[in-house]
């Protein structure tokens, strides 16, 4: 319960022209309370938000900012409200730091639902202090967002998971993905690659969608059990009907084949889209008629919960589920952020310490 | 199970351009088989589904054309495959008179949404037989689709029940309407008085929206709980993530506020819309931001199964649910056509035999 010597530093950006640029500066955490964790970074992810955030694709980024929300590294300083995590457990955060934990939906195990919920960066804490993210040496986050990572696991492993794991293991796990159930993938990048190794790992039959040949082979490599080339032109034909969820994890533009992946879906089928483009780019125009042939819903998922995190951290670790990644020090960061931006990245960059 | 002296004629459509002015025709209904019942018609609803067949909005219709799908009669001749109707029973037909009974979904109980569904007008059989409705003397239909009247019932109140109050009443029950659900119903016409009445019946807290302010205290005597005046600049702020369930039952024109409404769905809740506009007009656009707050779906549905619309007859006959009708002799079809056409219905307009 002592107080830790950490040091809150990390790579930021300053001018979102430049915004491979990121620059070391130092930050101030949020005042550290009795519900809090402190970890020292070892490992941090890049996710498809923090390009979309540096480029101000989501709207204007406060400044300087640090983003990464992928984070795990090793509990320091623990509140003495905390339970289960004690310092020295390595632990990991995702995508978000904090909630008010007396709503509804905090009450309900909602807390990725709450109306007052802080964003792990980019974001501001009631009392005005600005999120900070992960591409850093040290971060405080309230316990119910902080993570024990199972000993089976390899941080570089997990790392990435916090995010872009949970954001596709959370619509999966709550629509039914299992055994006997048909599930499609489309769009195999970081979140798709993660959305077929966790529909595999509970359970079910899963279709791979991809416009990119070469990662047809990947897909197959990654377990999926079908593996569907969209540009030929008749690809949805043969599955009218057919699959009970799809998770659409390909930034969802006006160009997505909306109406073909909906024409899939059996009675009261799902799909999900986890994959979230620039504010200017909103979804394929749809008209009621075409939700009628199947009575088939649309939905959206936000991250996941700590109960959530929990299962699939325990899922992976019992399955040896691993994701496919490419480590780099954290100075190298510009090269991930253009990887991922150009969509080049197979399939997630994880940042190692090199500052602290 | 001898042959009836049934005539089949009926007020056809015959030039879309007058199209309230429906002719007298004779027509060739399906030939008779085992698992078909012959119903002497005496009443039948008009579904704004009507109008917008009559008026083409929906496509070219085929001609001429009887349309009507809310039918209610007396069995008079019964094939020997059927089951529980024996001629002279009081039956029923709504929107749909036939499914492939092989197919997934009609195993499932889900004929209502088969890939081969036969609609009661407009729509040809697999021996190329044009189906027609019921602003006529009589139908021939599969027993899968003739529905058993209670006895507590009066037939004008069970017609428009069979495509207006089903269409409904599918989502409501599919989607958990019942005791402890705050479920909100927008737009009070045809569907949406409806939806009020099946939602209380089934125990739900209703809250009614409605943008005339004519209705509202139609929406209060119907038995809403609340009602909410969609004029309201903030209609929907105090609303925010409450309600469990959404049904909208007005046309789904790009003009429907569907994001306030998506805002005031709690966790993964639903909105199901019911209303289909002409094909020239689409729902409104959305970004997939606008599901990620409350993980919310937006879906459709397809009238309902036997099982549905058992299910639905029963408790209406338990709860005494009536609908508000005008009854009309069919003669008088154009004045129930222009009147749903001019939304002035309050709320259905039940016809009357007079042509047998």
């Amino acid at each position: 319960m002592s107080k830790s010597e950490l040091q809150f530093k990390g790579y930021a950006l300053v001018d979102p022209k430049n915004f491979t640029d990121l620059q070391v500066k130092t930050f101030k955490p949020k005042p550290f309370e009795e519900n809090d964790v402190e970890i020292a970074i070892t490992h941090c992810g890049v996710c498809g938000s923090d390009v979309h955030t540096l480029k101000q694709g989501w709207g204007e980024s406060k400044l300087p900012l640090v983003v990464g929300h992928e984070i795990v590294g090793q509990a320091v300083r623990v509140g003495s409200a905390v339970k289960g995590i004690k310092a020295g457990d390595r632990v990991g955060v995702g995508a978000q730091i904090w909630s008010c934990m007396q709503c509804r939906q905090c009450r309900d195990g909602y807390e990725n639902y709450c109306p007052k919920q802080v964003d792990t960066y980019n974001a501001e804490y009631p009392d005005g202090t600005v999120s900070q993210g992960g591409y850093s040496t040290a971060i405080r986050a309230h316990q119910q967002f902080v993570f024990p990572i199972p000993d089976a696991m390899e941080s570089k492993h997990a790392a990435s998971m916090l995010c872009g794991g949970l954001t596709v293991f959370s619509p999966l796990r709550t629509n039914g993905c299992g055994p006997g159930k048909k599930v499609g993938i489309v769009g195999i990048g970081g979140l798709g690659h993660y959305a077929v190794l966790f529909a595999k790992a509970l359970g079910a039959e899963v279709w791979a969608f991809t416009h990119s040949p070469d990662k047809m082979e990947d897909a197959k490599k990654l377990g999926a059990d079908h593996v569907v080339d969209t540009n030929d032109k008749d690809f949805a034909q043969p599955l009218a009907n057919k699959l009970d969820l799809i998770v659409t994890t390909m930034d969802a533009t006006p160009s997505l084949p909306i109406k073909d992946f909906l024409g899939m879906l059996y009675v009261h089928g799902r799909l999900v889209n986890v994959g979230i483009p620039d504010a200017d780019k909103p979804l394929p125009q749809l008209h009621a008629f075409d939700l009628v042939p199947n009575g088939a819903y649309i939905g959206g998922s936000h991250v996941g919960s700590k109960e959530e995190c929990l299962a699939m951290l325990k899922l992976a670790a019992e399955k040896g589920v691993k994701p496919w990644i490419e480590e780099l020090p954290m100075k190298d960061v510009a090269r991930a952020i253009k990887g991922v931006g150009e969509n080049n990245v197979r399939y997630r960059y994880v940042l190692t310490q090199d500052l602290a």
